[in-house]
């Protein structure tokens, strides 16, 4: 049937691919002297941000670097780490954002096997890419193309790092910039699903996939971002969460969606976030649940109150315990509470607020906003399901099954994994690998990752509702729950521990004895840990604790003996 | 050459079409309880709106209506016509939102120019609508196949007409709803570029062109037109545009998408803008100049004041006079000025406010904002070009050309008219039609539409600018100047004025004497109107000036004579 009203094709007027690269030549247009981006003595604007985007484009370019190369950038949130998620894709490249805290023989993996054809590194990372390019070097033997290495002066920091840079025969990340054309005529992508980034995960996990983010999805992700967190043009964002972590939630092109104002942190501590806050007027700003901590806990020298003004807080990962939340919402920040992957382009689900949860009191306001929530607005399907079935399960707050998703805010796929990508996608969904339950109000709250999940007899336990419990405990400041092998049970629960500072840390055996009669009045008697083990908890660069190592650690430990009954 | 990055197909997990139709479903899930739409005495929450746009969908379905289908509906601002926005395109088809002033002639031509299977109508606007029938069915002879008629109850209004329509045999709207499914399964569209939306140009001219919407451009118009306008979550919007007008500039879709709250008006006055800003805690609306216009000139009696909270106010048409904007300034009310089309989803462009012009003298601050500004994020390309070369013109706030767009919000074509798409999309442009200028910090300015611009002697005079400077007249309440024949000249400009409420208006010659020294203190002596001519301007139903029809009376009255001078 011929249908006159569809019968209307695609021209070079009415269609073009979705990019977020255009927000940044709309922002140059519409406030170029506005501050795009500080950072500590150094700062610039939009007109300048773009200028130097393009050169950073042009400059690729002219060293034939653009569609189908990739691009690597191991840095903290420096500038530099920003121009890349504009100017690299501006060249038709990939950027590959490392993470930082990835040692030398973890970043030869990935830069070999995302064939880096530039590797950018900050200053004071130098001799770590230096030693990953050695180690890939090695491994490729004949098949080694040596990447262009640009190193990115930072004027905050030691000039000893970058002479040490150059003396190796990098380029300076400043001469680079130089050698680009600032007024470069750059183009969008041809195709929306032309891939703009690349993220390897952070991993709890060992083996690290290479997450590909498409045009199209990263400008659907910029603009749901702004929408569900109340934040407008004008913005003033605080760089805590790491660029290089998912791109920071896609919030670096959010941020040139609403022309607004980058304030970037080489590293996270409480007092930089209160100065920040009361320099910089931020507005918003994300943190994993280990930075809402600190600055629950900071000292009264480190804090600012009160706020100049409310200050939006996104947080992910780990539920944040009830306890931080309701610490956080007395202090004047209004906490955002979001759940996602690197594979969801950032958060895929908020704990949208109801107006009249307002009036409840401020603990049942945080147990409501520890759950995960509902999806965001630019992702069309998320749900529960069984994993055996893959039918919805009940919204009964209690049937817990795998969160499964579908929509313009799913990765591209994993590079090079077919069989992961197999898996990931089974049946047309998504696959999270996060166990949930659904509330009856729709909203879902996480269990546990099907791999945390702890089978004690024939019984599940999650290990995030014993954690939220412990939090509640005044002398614990961070607790991981994880399976120790167990003789009777065949698994139990064991808690690590981290204790308060000012904590009297002389008789471990008394502590942990009073934390397990706390956990004894608060839940099942076969959730209460049973081994309570004190320390600080490995964490990844984005402050996941890294639970495969605690696991690995409960095992080593060796198991429960059946006389400790 | 084989691209690992980009080797990564779209599957049913990580691609869907684009559509607005989904924030609808995200509404009743996030917020199922609270009010999606206020009319009179009758109120809906996002659960009930869900539930009756898939009955509405089911029930179109039923009746054969689905895909290649188009649905007219004829009604002012009641719900019936939000859900429409949603109900028609779930079911597959295409909502033809129809302007309620038109007459029954024009009904028709629109009703068979896009072969409408269902006709919705408001009860008050039956007769009308039977009429339009009566003429189509004559005019098709044997090709006319009678659309569903399906009258629309108010209880709001006086039941007669219901009653009138029923005995027609027309099928009431709350009937047809019972007849669908309220957990209707409806799907997404296969293809984003599936059409969503007819609108017919209201027309200053005289044949009404069919523009042609998009799913994928409703989607990101709708995100786009809450994020240029500090429009956030659960906002609270009047509706004192119409709907039917471009589709109420996709605020029909960006609501559902913020989970906010619709307040319907059958009709607009000031007083009842202020009673809605007063009950329902309005934070926003849209309105043509003329309903600014009243809102400025309200009666003590009409007017609440103070405003409870700032109201954003936004305005597109014909640039408000500064004067008017001062004065809303002054209120409390903050007017974004705006500008687009039909063709273009609603606005393209939005003066966008800087911070440091808060601090410039108010009339100052007016001029600024009379400006049509800066494209809106969604929108890939905006430029002011010569009309001989089609190369931008400089940015001097001096040279005229045409205003020319391309990107995901330009319209998809018009309906059945390959001569108009030829003309519109010449050279892989939309062509706007309207002349402007670009000021040295990139924001354009209207000078006129092409064919409204005067030309005395060899010179181009903007009728635009004379208005600018009429309207600062205390005696003017709206003005519109269109070229009158000129015996030597060619085209003069001539003005009619409305003059406010209350002026002395028994000398109307001495008023005109007065109206023209006023002109000729503040422009050129070939810009000051010739002739003057008093009473009521003709409209079109959303507020704007017809200048086609002054055009056509200035002709009859004849060429100004050369004693004139």
């Amino acid at each position: 049937m011929a249908r006159d009203i569809d019968d209307l094709p695609k021209n070079g007027a009415n269609y073009t691919a979705l990019t977020p690269l255009w927000f940044l030549e709309r922002a140059a247009t519409v406030h170029p002297d506005r501050k795009s981006i500080v950072h500590g003595r150094v700062s610039y604007t939009w007109r300048q941000t773009y200028e130097r985007c393009r050169r950073l484009a042009s400059a690729l370019n002219r060293r034939s670097v653009g569609l189908g190369s990739t691009v690597a950038i191991i840095a903290p949130n420096v500038p530099a780490l920003y121009e890349s998620h504009f100017g690299v894709p501006m060249a038709g490249a990939v950027v590959n954002t490392v993470n930082i805290r990835l040692n030398a023989q973890a970043i030869a993996f990935l830069l070999g096997h995302s064939s880096a054809a530039v590797v950018m590194v900050d200053q004071e990372f130098f001799p770590l890419a230096e030693e990953a390019l050695k180690i890939w070097a090695e491994k490729a033997k004949g098949n080694f193309k040596p990447p262009l290495v640009i190193v990115i002066d930072d004027e905050n920091c030691d000039p000893k790092a970058l002479r040490y840079a150059l003396g190796k025969g990098a380029v300076e990340y400043k001469k680079f910039l130089e050698t680009g054309d600032p007024t470069y005529a750059w183009r969008p992508p041809e195709d929306e699903w032309q891939s703009i980034a690349l993220g390897y995960t952070s991993g709890t996990t060992a083996s690290p996939k290479g997450v590909v983010l498409s045009h199209r999805g990263a400008y659907v992700m910029s603009l749901s971002s702004a929408l569900v967190w109340e934040m407008t043009e004008g913005a003033i964002y605080l760089w805590t969460l790491p660029m290089f972590h998912c791109n920071g939630w896609c919030y670096t092109w959010t941020l040139a969606a609403l022309c607004g104002t980058s304030i970037c942190m080489r590293q996270v501590t409480a007092k930089g976030v209160y100065s920040a806050i009361a320099n910089h007027g931020v507005t918003h700003f994300c943190a994993a649940p280990v930075v809402l901590n600190s600055i629950v806990n900071a000292t009264p020298e480190e804090t600012i109150l009160p706020l100049p003004r409310t200050v939006h807080v996104m947080t992910a990962g780990a539920a944040p315990p009830p306890s931080v939340l309701a610490s956080m919402s007395e202090k004047g920040f209004r906490v955002a509470h979001t759940y996602g992957l690197s594979e969801t382009y950032g958060p895929s689900t908020i704990c949208a607020w109801k107006p009249e949860w307002d009036s409840l009191p401020l603990e049942q306001q945080a147990r409501l906003k520890a759950r995960q929530g509902v999806r965001y607005i630019g992702l069309e399907f998320l749900d529960v399901v069984s994993t055996q079935t893959m039918e919805p399960v009940p919204a009964d707050g209690k049937t817990i099954g795998e969160i499964v998703m579908r929509g313009n805010l799913i990765m591209k796929g994993y590079l090079k994994n077919p069989k992961a990508n197999e898996e990931t996608f089974a049946g047309g969904w998504f696959h999270s690998g996060d166990l949930a339950v659904k509330h009856p109000d729709g909203y879902i709250e996480i269990k546990d990752r099907s791999k945390d999940i702890i089978i004690s007899g024939a019984e599940n336990i999650s290990s995030v509702e014993i954690e939220n419990t412990l939090y509640m405990h005044p002398a614990i400041l961070e607790v991981s729950v994880v399976a120790r092998p167990d003789e009777r049970w065949g698994e139990s629960p064991c808690a690590f521990v981290t204790l308060k500072p000012g904590v009297d840390k002389s008789d471990e055996g008394r502590l942990a004895e009073d934390i397990m009669r706390f956990c004894r009045e608060k839940m099942p008697a076969y959730w209460v840990p049973k081994s309570v083990v004190f320390g600080p908890l490995p964490k990844t660069a984005t402050g996941k604790i890294q639970k495969h190592l605690l696991r690995a650690k409960a095992k080593e430990m060796g198991p429960v003996k059946l006389s400790k009954l």
